[in-house]
């Protein structure tokens, strides 16, 4: 452990324990009462910036724990930890990485010199090629090898390289282009590249193979499966550098498979998997919606880059969320948020959140390479509303178990159903209100009497129809789903649990957690296979591969 | 509290304590070394019934701690509350009704009387009704009103009424009808139903109605939006009844939507919408797959509740997977379990089981009337595998929350990418294999050393790349991924919850909590459409909602 970071876990120590001095203070007052204490608490507990309002007052949270929370994360190092991350430095420790997705959407900085390399020259350069790819494939003067425009579009890539591209092409998809239809295959089940290959036309399908090292188990799998299928319809060798492009940095392997090295679009290695739907990850973001919407995107996420790297912690988005999501998780234990957006489009939200945020903050060892001694990163989970009223919400209102919940809203609908628009905002709202609000079991005793219901079954009934309400939520408004919103939406939860590893002195940027699974895999591939016997497996992992060879005979 | 309860609560708190007193004994003990302790543990604790299989050998538990576990329920009285609830007493005892899913899916039993009905007779009836349209669509004798067969059908529907036959249809698309595409509308958000009309062909398009009452906000907004496009394209008011049908039991707003009572598939009190999809509820799923296979469907869940009911609580798999559950939940406070099927097609199984699990277990009151002073239902979340080992998977391993999984997999694939299934298989085991037995620091320190790492990076690295292991896990497995199996798995984990349910002593099958959002979200309405002032709503949900009017303007 270095001086500096002593110092700074002393600092934080003392910061930590402020925070835990208002614990009880403020848990024995429900919130709306707070809203009666604090006269503009709504004014002094909401934000906008980068085009984004947050509502952050119907929280378990008074200004002063507030205040100290900010306090904690000055402490930690927020400020020049975040500078680090934007300038450069190589804070992927365990790797030795620089972390610069933020460089991705610089559209405005003329230069970000790293390792005497303008990143930004680079990344610009790419971005054209991406751009004049796409427009090719856009304007239907990129033809297949029977002389067809494209139709369809197959990225093949998993985890970073499937769930950002998908979740953004979805949540965009008024504004797609009309012809071309855009599908993700991630999985190594067979069922996900067999579906797709059953509804498109060998002649118009554009493959996108999405793997930095072109190597990764289920993309590599996959793209060879519809290279197969690709030749067995008609097409030749030939003609899959017509069919087939690549997303990664491994030119030999690219170029191996048929792929044309020109139609390669490469990254680097300070773009995490998780962070990297900015950069050419992004190809199948740029077929669907085009280069100036693609630039709306990043302008969107810029702009909350900015915002978080200027705006005093007091009046940060992201530290501001990332703080009360701390409050949550190690002092009032909760274990999980629930993401919940108001809108059908925004649907791989959650899974796509899921990733950047357990795949960052899942960790249990901090920086200085010690165990760490509280609670990291929580379980993200959720559904679009309204769909979720009518299934886990019940839990909500009255579980047992406190989740804290970010809804998201956009004001403005892209279709032209503005009667359904009204009716979702009007649920969103009422879902927050409800669950800070809750009803009594006065009220409830009253509606009952007041109904006729007789004394005994008012006994028996009253609790069960009652809501202790008190249970927090952020509510964050777009103005609209559209690619800026959507730049900024994506960003503040970057930075977010950024803000929160720092907090929990976790190295948010590797992703050694994943790796035994994969040496294990090839054990038992090679098992179920015949290539080897089953000799070093647990009892149960044993018996679990004999009843399945077993079947298979 | 009647006396029977009484002593049931009485015998229930000696029973708890008891399993209570093993917690610190088998929390000391990693499960990889109940191997060694227990010989013959994974024959021990695997079970096979109704045609899966399920090893549950990978938890934090030992033989004389389950056994506790099962005097546990036995003194919960699980097995009269079954019993019970088989032959129809109301034990939904805050809505006075009957529970009554299983009557759904016996295909054996000559009669079951309730209330003076034979509720086998009714169910029959309405099933051959689904039955025989579904065979006019499917066979193109159904004509739209232009004389064109049926080539889409849109499910319109929420919560009970769209996740269940959703996700059945999605499960089951190896065994769908190829004319016929299935598409599910739940959302209010006006962007679900426009981009399915924009798929569709009016003439060819058959719409289900699915609310029983034909009153739920989001479905009948959904409907009249689409039964305007519908007109809007070309049909006459008297044509709606070639394309649009009801599952209701209000035949009057049916009739007056323009519907034909003949093609009303009614369903009754005694089915909960999260246990309605055997019911005419599933008219979309009987469409896709048709009749036989829907049969199958049932009869795979029929042999599963026939092993609930008969089978010893030891030998008992909903019991097993519902008491390992509540010794998590309640004695290793845990607060969610992750659900992560190995079959692309079951991705909607999860959100299923949010509903499933949540809506009926998300509660705080006895049934007695009493607040809950344990822990009820945990948060269910989950995608699929290997999707979520390149995302959330760094949690699981390495994060600092406790996570019981319930891993599914087919051992036989329905498409003919072998190559794929067996990675699929070998990743599946390899999870719950290394997610149990880690990998120790030595064990890592030896890696590194080998490759000949320097010893002040084995310090600083050596934590990071190790895995504490001792993270359980059950693994079910399917013959393959067909109705019979689906139809087994779904029964257990609704008879899992039941199970939980009774443990817990709530009321699993009523919904108390959805209610108080309904009538807020009414309010705001209200006040969004001009209708009334925002007087009554708390300062935060006003504030949001000026700000939303401001933008309209």
């Amino acid at each position: 452990m270095n001086t500096d970071s002593a110092n700074s876990g002393g600092r934080r120590t003392v910061a930590w324990q402020a925070v835990q001095d208002h614990v009880a203070r403020v848990s024995a007052t429900p919130i709306r009462r707070w809203f009666e204490l604090e006269p503009r608490r709504f004014e002094a507990m909401s934000l906008e910036a980068a085009g984004l309002f947050v509502d952050f007052s119907k929280n378990r949270i008074d200004a002063p724990t507030l205040q100290k929370l900010i306090d904690l994360a000055r402490a930690s190092d927020v400020e020049n930890r975040r500078d680090a991350m934007f300038v450069g430095e190589r804070i992927n420790i365990t790797e030795n990485r620089s972390v610069l997705h933020t460089a991705l959407r610089n559209l405005t900085q003329p230069e970000l010199i790293v390792g005497g390399v303008n990143v930004l020259a680079d990344i610009r350069q790419v971005r054209q090629q991406m751009f004049a790819f796409a427009e090719r494939v856009r304007s239907g003067d990129w033809l297949g090898h029977s002389g067809k425009p494209v139709t369809d579009v197959v990225n093949i890539g998993i985890g970073g390289s499937d769930l950002g591209p998908r979740m953004v092409c979805e949540a965009l998809k008024s504004f797609a282009h009309p012809r071309l239809r855009m599908h993700f295959v991630a999985n190594i089940d067979g069922d996900a590249l067999a579906d797709v290959l059953k509804s498109v036309d060998p002649e118009r399908t554009l493959f996108i193979v999405a793997s930095k090292t072109f190597t990764t188990i289920e993309t590599l799998t996959n793209a060879h499966s519809a290279r197969r299928w690709f030749l067995d319809k008609g097409g030749s060798e030939k003609d899959i550098a017509r069919h087939f492009v690549a997303v990664s940095t491994n030119r030999d392997a690219v170029a191996g498979f048929g792929i044309d090295p020109a139609n390669m679009f490469p990254f680097w290695d300070w773009v995490g998997g998780r962070y990297s739907l900015w950069s050419s990850i992004g190809l199948s973001i740029v077929l669907c919606i085009g280069p100036a919407q693609f630039e709306e995107l990043l302008r969107g996420a810029e702009a909350m880059d900015k915002h978080f790297r200027s705006a005093p912690l007091e009046a940060n988005m992201p530290v501001i969320m990332a703080m009360i999501g701390v409050w949550y998780r190690n002092f009032l234990d909760a274990s999980s948020i629930a993401v919940l957006p108001y809108a059908e489009h925004l649907h791989r939200l959650p899974a796509y959140l899921q990733q950047l945020d357990m795949e960052s903050n899942g960790k249990s060892v901090t920086r200085d390479g010690a165990r760490v001694n509280h609670s990291t990163g929580p379980i993200v989970w959720g559904e679009p509303g309204t769909n979720g009223q009518h299934a886990f919400f019940q839990l909500l209102h009255q579980g047992s178990e406190l989740v804290p919940i970010d809804f998201i809203l956009p004001v403005e609908p892209t279709h032209g159903l503005s009667a359904h628009h009204q009716l979702l905002v009007a649920n969103c709202l009422a879902q927050g209100s409800a669950l800070m609000n809750g009803k009594s079991l006065d009220e409830v005793r009253a509606e009952l009497v007041a109904k006729g219901v007789a004394n005994t079954e008012i006994d028996r009934l009253a609790l069960h129809r009652s809501f202790e309400g008190n249970r927090p939520s952020n509510t964050l408004l777009l103005n609209r789903l559209d690619a800026a919103s959507l730049g900024a939406l994506i960003a503040l939860y970057e930075h977010k649990v950024f803000v929160q590893g720092v907090i929990w002195n976790v190295n948010s940027f590797d992703q050694w957690g994943v790796e035994l699974g994969k040496v294990v895999a090839t054990d038992i591939g090679d098992i179920l296979a015949g290539r080897s016997a089953a000799t070093n497996l647990d009892p149960s992992t044993q018996g679990l591969v004999a009843r399945i060879l077993a079947k298979g005979k």
